[in-house]
């Protein structure tokens, strides 16, 4: 089978993987008190050209959203989201479990805009009774969005400065933050993702990882004793040292940038085949997901030779799909891709 | 001020506070195990030509809501709901408060259809990643709905018919089931309800009580320990007294329904006036909410006469604003707000 | 049956309930922002010489303590109670309910002693693990104590200094406040109790009310959005007059202290009665719960004729027993009462 | 520093590690659905000679343990555990995180034994207000306990059918089990195990994984959706490989109790020389761990060549600490210990 369901389908890249071979018999503290956790940290310090920013390691995304999320609201507070967020639909109510709303606002291309945020909070202001609806309390984003589109900095800088007048904190989600910055369109730098957001993660586990995302608290804003309060919602490993060596090795020598731009690059090379092709691209995508609507026949011949992923379904005959590059699909696997379309 | 606010801006109906004064020294147990208690339930049960329902009282409305949902919902669950339902807007999140997320399907009317009910279950179904969604758990309605419509017999048969096809319980919020029932568009009565409805609520806080609603399990599914499940959640009063005796009151010599008449009465007075006048119809309702769109200058001097409700924001110069008759509403009242209109 | 069960067997006091009906019919916003709630809170402010205290009204004892408890605890801590407290017994695992470990300091007397919380305290310090464990975030104490004891003000004085010293708030329960501070043992008064908690609520429900608790933040120290907050958690009434009346008519000419007294003397008769006639007291109680060990034949025989509470099982052939007065107990029932003993 | 603090200073058991190295870019499907954790629950059934027995991986003792209890437990139920249960002190309230409160049993050296499981059921029974109070949903043990003792084959039994006569499922925290089962004072097999539990679990993450332990069902007991459900909880892994293949690893030639009984010949090589140098035992463990009280000074001596754990304070100038082996430890580094001792 073609790999092209999802980014997280194999291992660890090789030099991640060699790291954890290389570090195994060191005897360290556990608890994320190890010393690779701490040099792991001081290396996305660098890269986000931030010394104090705050670093943790979560296991998975989702973990991930839902600890940092819950650990910024108040009792009665909610996450803002594009309807079309992550944690809205595909993480099985993991925000409501923590007790907390997934407000929506219309999305654009996937994203929160800064007019569609702020006429949701003139609107919140705007109702008489808004003292018995769950208030806005975080905005959430992710870059690259659920569907595979992109911040530039111009609309990060507006949504930023509108969570910032109104005193709410600016969250982004980079499950895939590797393919976003590598992705022709982009403008965005690292720093200036430490910049506009108050808190984001880069994240490992589809981007060369086993497990493990950073997350990155960028203005001295980390909630009171933040380890007890993950540890207690299930989030700590014992081995915390498993994530930081991971991240050690993605962020020497640029590894993980490298291997994201290897991802786009395959990406790019299959859209324009796809486009070639004449497939109906369901979104415009920049970067390693591709969406593309094709028929059912088509499709049952194609989940025998191809992991892919179902998207939704368009009519009674028709569905989108998602074919998905990573830093381990190789130009081979395009190819063949790509003769079978 | 004209009390046109809502339905529970003064005491209770007399003759319900009567009852409390009349009882007021008769030493009870508490927590729901005194005799006025299991009267007002037999009482329930016999409105309801169902002698096996299983009653509880709840002193509110939102405390209802929150205590049937959540216990009725299993862990990955959620309610499903209009996307206008109260538990979705102005309940504060209590629902995501008990770890539960309200699942939204476009209202018609305020309403959920069988046939959207239906169209969100197959959507379900069909979409391959549901195994990491929120599953739909119960239904959960309103009658009259938050925007004062009503189901009549032939939709909530077939939307009871679609749930249990499904195995998902019906939840009929009944904050205004009296005033549901009287409205001359209805043709649903209480054993109708029972019948098709696995749980729901009778209204006592908005039609002529202090507080207090009486919850209605129609099918043996009373969840197990239920009186310390909500003892836990806090909403278990030490004098269950207080809710019990008023429903007696409430369910002598019809006065449930002959009280919220009165208020119907005066709702379509009240309507036929604002037609008779001009005023554009927010929504058609057959209850005791009316919705009408006003000119801001105009509702700045109604303000100073009339307790009113605002709505929602139609532009900048107009404001929909609801005006509400209720049990205690004289037509004296509703004559003077006709004359300022 | 003679009602010695508990202090909540009967309705309200004539002159609390007369208090509702003078103001039945008068329409009044909801939600806690009508004129009485207001009024009440003045009063109540006067009574507790502390005119910028914070008030709030809840329906019920245990809903008011998790209410409160919850919204004034960080996400990993818990609140530390006597091993004996109410919160951690009989009130069905309510605050777990809301996230929060209940962290128990052996009791003295059913008390937390200034003592007893500072080694517990030390302990954690010292514990080297203690980022593992849920941090202690406020303390909980109830005034008459589960077993009717009570702090004096040394005590008290004493556990609000460790307490502030360790930047946790104390919160004492009271709802039995006022049979606390009508007993002869007791040297605290309202303006002291408002010194040295920094929240803590003077109970209706079991002096005189229908329903209904009066919460007091004494430090300018109200949870953000307090309302919006409980109304979330299922605890705010809609028709909030109904509390605001009762303690209105509460605190009018000292109502709550004299209905108090009156409870404190019949109990006074009762517990000289029972040492007269040789019982052995269970625990020593100045106020108006008294807990004696009868035989199981003599208990047996006692149910015919009185409504009492269980307390605890001693041996296979006694039982400990509570024996309650209240505002509503008549001399003649302890008379009763004490000729049958 | 010499390793003793814990059992899982170190990565991966070398043949554990290879078995990731070997399968890393086999491209498998996420979320456990890939083969690899197919065949480790294969494994796991013939391990535990129950060819039914529904098996799941998740990766943390902590997390584990709060996916199963909050998964078997009703709404107004808690856990039983010893009160010196890993769940009560040291997984910073994570249980009640999930709304349940941990309900203690006085353990006998570290257990929970039929006879007070019992007593605990039968006060709870006859206590006439338990409709106030917390029941028990299920019973919590872990083998070794957190202090290193053992259930034999006996008490196991024995508990196992008092939690059955009162339809609670018996849970073992398997955290250290491999330890346990080598421990030559063990009696207890694998599938005895899989016998009298309804569920339990077997460690990796102390037991040579970098992560993961294997749940396993035993009595077609598993909730409905339970992946969803873990998955909510934010303990799904994406790569839910990286799980799976480690126990197909440590469950391939024995290795799991291979390397347990080369952890427990070194503690009990240790154990004997603390006997021999006159230490006291604060414990006698039959298992990895071993616990000693020592004078502060040696403490601060020992600290700078051995990293062993603060276990609790004894007396001003006396620490209880806990020694630890694991698979992972030389033979060298046990004999450089007692050298230094």
């Amino acid at each position: 089978m073609l790999p092209f369901a999802n980014d997280y389908s194999r291992g660890a890249h090789p030099k991640v993987l060699q790291a954890l071979v290389d570090t195994n018999m060191d005897a360290q503290p556990g608890y994320g008190q190890d010393k690779y956790t701490k040099q792991a940290a001081q290396k996305i310090q660098a890269a986000c050209q931030l010394p104090d920013a705050e670093v943790f390691f979560i296991s998975g995304g989702l973990q991930t959203n839902q600890v940092v999320i819950s650990n910024l609201l108040d009792g009665d507070e909610g996450v803002l989201a594009a309807d079309s967020g992550h944690i809205n639909f595909h993480e099985a109510g993991s925000i409501e479990y923590t007790g907390h709303k997934v407000l929506t606002i219309p999305g654009v291309e996937g994203k929160v805009t800064a007019a569609n945020l702020q006429a949701y909070l003139d609107d919140w202001k705007a109702d008489e009774n808004h003292g018995q609806m769950v208030a806005p309390g975080i905005v959430y984003i992710s870059n690259a969005t659920e569907i595979g589109t992109l911040y530039n900095k111009q609309e990060l800088a507006a949504l930023s400065q509108v969570c910032h007048a109104n005193h709410l904190p600016l969250f982004m989600d980079g499950a895939r933050l590797g393919y976003a910055l590598m992705s022709p369109e982009n403008d965005l730098s690292l720093p200036d993702i430490a910049k506009y957001c108050d808190v984001f993660y880069i994240g490992g586990t589809k981007v060369g990882a086993l497990a493990g995302e950073a997350v990155v608290f960028t203005k001295h804003n980390v909630p009171k004793r933040f380890p007890t309060k993950f540890k207690r919602q299930g989030a700590m490993l014992a081995k915390g040292r498993l994530i930081g060596v991971q991240f050690i090795a993605l962020f020497t020598d640029n590894l993980y940038f490298k291997i994201s731009q290897h991802a786009i690059d395959l990406a790019m090379k299959l859209k324009q085949a796809l486009k070639n092709k004449g497939y109906q691209l369901l979104i415009d995508s920049p970067t390693n997901q591709q969406f593309i609507v094709v028929d059912n026949d088509q499709l049952a011949a194609l989940k025998k030779r191809v992991a892919l992923s179902f998207w939704e379904n368009i009519d009674s005959t028709h569905t989108a799909i998602r074919l998905v590059t990573s830093w381990s699909t190789t130009e081979d696997e395009v190819d063949a891709l790509i003769a079978l379309l």
